[in-house]
């Protein structure tokens, strides 16, 4: 098949790199967050017990969301665009990644149920605590659809192309949730800890916009084509 | 031209009347929260001087974000599928809605900006007025762009089709902004009011499920073929 351009008149490769900068600066920014700033994740304490510290389980929350389930499940988006090889190759890629996502995402909601029921804080009650169930649900549901329907031996062979194009939609769709979600989370985050114009409030927002940019550029790298 | 469905062998229209209805859901919550929970619009006061108390300054924002900013710009992107008659019509339509929630953005903006004045409280701190200054920024642009590139008498024909993927993407990538920065401002204020399972708290946490519906659907209608 020939390379091709869309009526976009632009290549998704510039922006699938800089979609991977985002992830390289929102780890940064998130790791200088969590560990200089906030209690740590237990790697440079000096009290070794930090390491299975209860408020260790709260910093895995926004860790393992960001960048396990956010990142890891945009760069999972953008296989089909920034893998090398056979299409089969991508399609390995991407199931795996978001695989991976999809478990990350898994760990870190129990990581803060386990923190709420160990410092007796209720659950479930707030919009972010609503959307981030929905999300994580809908998740794992297209993951299984999808690999039912495109990756399982005996997949109906003729239903796929078909619903090629709600696979996109929704995924993409679901991805915004996530997305959507993660503000949330940093916006209650910033306000339970009552941060106001330091350098810790500057962090957690910037980490806001930057992971709102990847999103973007997610999306972007979806509609544009291949060189 | 004959009618034809795209490859997502559903037609937009279901999906428009849904998101009207989510309109009706998402305005009737609002109204009941604004008038009935908190400080009121001032409409129903037995203190007549309420209607210029500072209060209703900070009413107005959500108000005039949610009703005239998110739902109103989400009825201008769905025009071209609602609006019986001609291209022309649609278009006319299409931006004069566009205008209306615009100005409504602004004044509501410029509502938050004024309760804060009066009540010392300081401006631009959070992610959420952050993401909502880049939104109200970035919808101006893209009217303007759109206008000098459509509307305009002497607008250039030529590059009217070639922008017209960008104009899209961009209008999308902008009303989820606009969407996730209404999320964020829900969360914030719950935390503000620091409400808890009660029926504030819910008619808060749905307005925020219903307005991201609407999204969806507002998305879902602008990728579907009208029948
Ligand atoms: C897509 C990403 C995310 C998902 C799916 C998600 C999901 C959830 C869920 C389901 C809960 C409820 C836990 C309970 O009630 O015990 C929760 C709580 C919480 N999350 Fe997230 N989260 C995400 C990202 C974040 C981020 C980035 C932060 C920022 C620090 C964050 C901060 C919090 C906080 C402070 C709570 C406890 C308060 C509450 O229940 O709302 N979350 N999250
Ligand atoms: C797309 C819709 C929205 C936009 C563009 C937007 C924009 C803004 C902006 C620019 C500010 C800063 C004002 C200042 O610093 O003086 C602000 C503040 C605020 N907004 Fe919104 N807003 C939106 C929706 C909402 C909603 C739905 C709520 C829910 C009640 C809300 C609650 C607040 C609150 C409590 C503040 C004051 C605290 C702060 O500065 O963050 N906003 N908004």
């Amino acid at each position: 098949m020939a390379p091709r351009k869309s009526s976009y008149q632009v290549s998704a490769t510039p922006v699938t790199i800089f979609a991977h900068l985002l992830v390289v600066a929102v780890t940064v920014l998130l790791l200088v967050w969590l560990v200089d700033k906030r209690e740590g994740l237990a790697f440079k304490s000096d009290n070794q017990l930090k390491i299975f510290n209860v408020r260790s389980f709260k910093q895995l929350h926004p860790l393992l969301m960001i960048i396990g389930f956010v990142l890891i499940g945009g760069e999972a988006v953008m296989a089909y665009k920034t893998i090398p090889g056979t299409r089969r190759a991508q399609k390995t890629v991407h199931w795996l990644l978001h695989l991976i996502a999809l478990l990350a995402g898994v760990i870190g909601i129990y990581a803060v149920f386990k923190f709420h029921h160990e410092s007796g804080i209720p659950n479930m009650y707030t919009l972010h605590s609503w959307l981030g169930m929905i999300t994580i649900c809908l998740y794992g549901l297209q993951w299984l659809l999808a690999f039912f329907s495109y990756v399982f031996p005996g997949a109906e062979i003729s239903a796929r192309g078909s619903f090629l194009p709600w696979h996109s939609f929704f995924g993409l769709v679901i991805f915004f949730l996530a997305i959507c979600t993660a503000e949330t989370g940093l916006v209650q985050k910033f306000i339970f800890l009552g941060l106001f114009r330091d350098q810790e409030a500057l962090i957690v927002n910037f980490t806001g916009l930057l992971i709102l940019l990847f999103g973007i550029s997610v999306g972007l790298t979806v509609v544009l084509p291949t060189t």
